[in-house]
């Protein structure tokens, strides 16, 4: 019925990859795209690092570290130790595999190569069949406005911070000037369905939304699209999105999210634990399906892209 | 006698860096200061790699690894062995421990520290109380004619292809336009001894003497100037320097290193098995030294130090 469908999943990190890797068990990977948040993206001694991709390649590759949901398995920290010893920057974690990768794709950029041409030589080497697109080439730099500190970078607030600040208001360096990356919207535009992840509505989300072009592919096949809910009982299982929604004058649950979303989704998929949540949802004007979205087992995480799916062929494309 | 003197050297790698241990130990560390060669530096994987800076630091901070006289004792290749698997370059050899201080390095960079400045905190960091100068803080690329190639950059040449092919000419670009590192022209011109290391003399010492106002300083000192001739009985103990004096066309000998030394340098020392060639190094116009210089072990590299040092109060100061 549905196996020859295209998808589009619109990507963060953890949770982003997390879903994708269901969703791989149910669809033919030829067919799965993922266009990816690189508003994260950074310097850091000199490396490009990009950690929404990165995170999705080594969690589809196979490689994470199944204890933090980033990083690799197996990683090793000499490197780090040393930089430390020498009295470096290290709060930014970068383990010796993880590092081999940093280098690589800075290498590759050096040489003229496309983060897209990178990600793809990547994907290319670690056998993932699906496609994995950075949202865009340009540079697009998360700021945050925070409390009592003014603007401050993503990678500040995220980790060197970890989130325990108050924000006030988000911007994206860059990205009125920013074009797509090659194939975002023609995947957009060729998919049957196109999912927004269960990823961090402002951070990751957004970043990718606000490329010019990208939310206007969204608007116009609305009914295609499906979001899942990352907050689930007022709470988002990782990451600063429930308290970023009370701080930015949002409902601290699945109905703040759908006042994000219903302007360019059709459905939301929210928690069974929000079961209770279901009309205000349908009063935000999307579609509401209930289902368990933790996906704490890979089997959960395929249940819940089952499911995700199945709301487009039962309520988008049939009835449009 | 000689405890208060000055001395500063002219450095390229490994066989600067071993001169300078032994020098360390025979001389107080504080009057000691190495310009070191930075033509060979180069960007890869996006990170500033400082081939000679480094040899020499983790020489003096006993770092280096025994073996090869170049890059960590204690090395590990962890970073390494992944990028292969990535497909990656590497065909220069970064290893685990190394890498932390290229990181440091460009990050420091990055934030708009100066390499001089870069290379003083590392030394701080390491316990080095000499001083460690990079030849300039501008970019100088050394590039060589490979017979049937062209141009090729330094590290192509000498790492990639090991210096096993036929060089017609050499060229530092850039070199016209830089200007000495800070406190290169006062350490020269304050120095009562500057020693010209046993390096290469072509893409060690030449990078450094011909960016402008260096080889002038010596040119007006040369009583203090003293060399020591890189070669041994025809052959360099380590490198292509023997080679290039021949496809450069120069005696492939100490002789060689004489003509090419003799308008700003007053004296060579040559190695004992090279004592035959004492009268053609005079009639160069330089006095000649005879000792043994194979530092195959931190005693002789201290004893060709001493010995070094005393032409100079022997032959120089004094009758000047």
């Amino acid at each position: 019925m549905s196996e020859g469908r295209r998808i589009t999943v619109i990507a963060g990190g953890v949770g982003a990859a997390k879903f994708l890797r269901g969703l791989l068990t149910v669809h033919p990977n030829q067919l799965v795209t993922a266009v990816v948040n690189v508003a994260d993206d950074f310097r850091l001694h000199g490396l490009a690092i990009s950690p929404d991709l990165d995170t999705v390649t080594y969690t589809l590759s196979g490689l994470v570290n199944p204890d933090t949901g980033w990083g690799r398995v197996d990683e090793s920290w000499r490197v780090k130790d040393e930089l430390a010893r020498l009295g470096g920057q290290t709060w930014f974690n970068l383990g010796d595999l993880d590092l081999a990768l940093h280098l690589y794709r800075t290498q590759r950029l050096s040489e003229g190569a496309s983060l897209t041409e990178v990600t793809l030589e990547l994907c290319d080497k670690l056998g993932i069949e699906a496609t994995l697109l950075p949202a865009s080439n340009e540079e697009i730099r998360t700021q945050l406005k925070v409390q009592n500190q003014g603007w401050v970078d993503f990678q500040d607030y995220f980790v060197a911070q970890q989130h325990n600040v108050v924000i006030e208001d988000l911007r994206f360096e860059g990205i009125e000037a920013a074009n797509p990356g090659p194939e975002v919207i023609s995947s957009l535009e060729k998919s049957d369905v196109i999912v927004i992840a269960p990823s961090n509505p402002f951070v990751s989300v957004k970043p990718v939304l606000e490329i010019p072009g990208v939310v206007d592919v969204l608007r116009e096949r609305r009914t295609q699209v499906v979001a899942i809910s990352p907050i689930v009982g007022g709470l988002a299982l990782k990451g600063p999105a429930s308290r970023m929604l009370e701080e930015l004058g949002f409902e601290r649950n699945s109905v703040g999210i759908a006042s994000l979303y219903r302007d360019f989704a059709g459905t939301l998929v929210i928690d069974q634990k929000d079961s209770a949540l279901t009309s205000q949802v349908q009063s935000e004007g999307m579609r509401a399906a209930v289902t368990d979205t933790i996906m704490d087992t890979p089997e959960r995480a395929a249940a819940l892209a089952q499911t995700t799916l199945a709301q487009i062929s039962l309520f988008g494309e049939e009835k449009k």
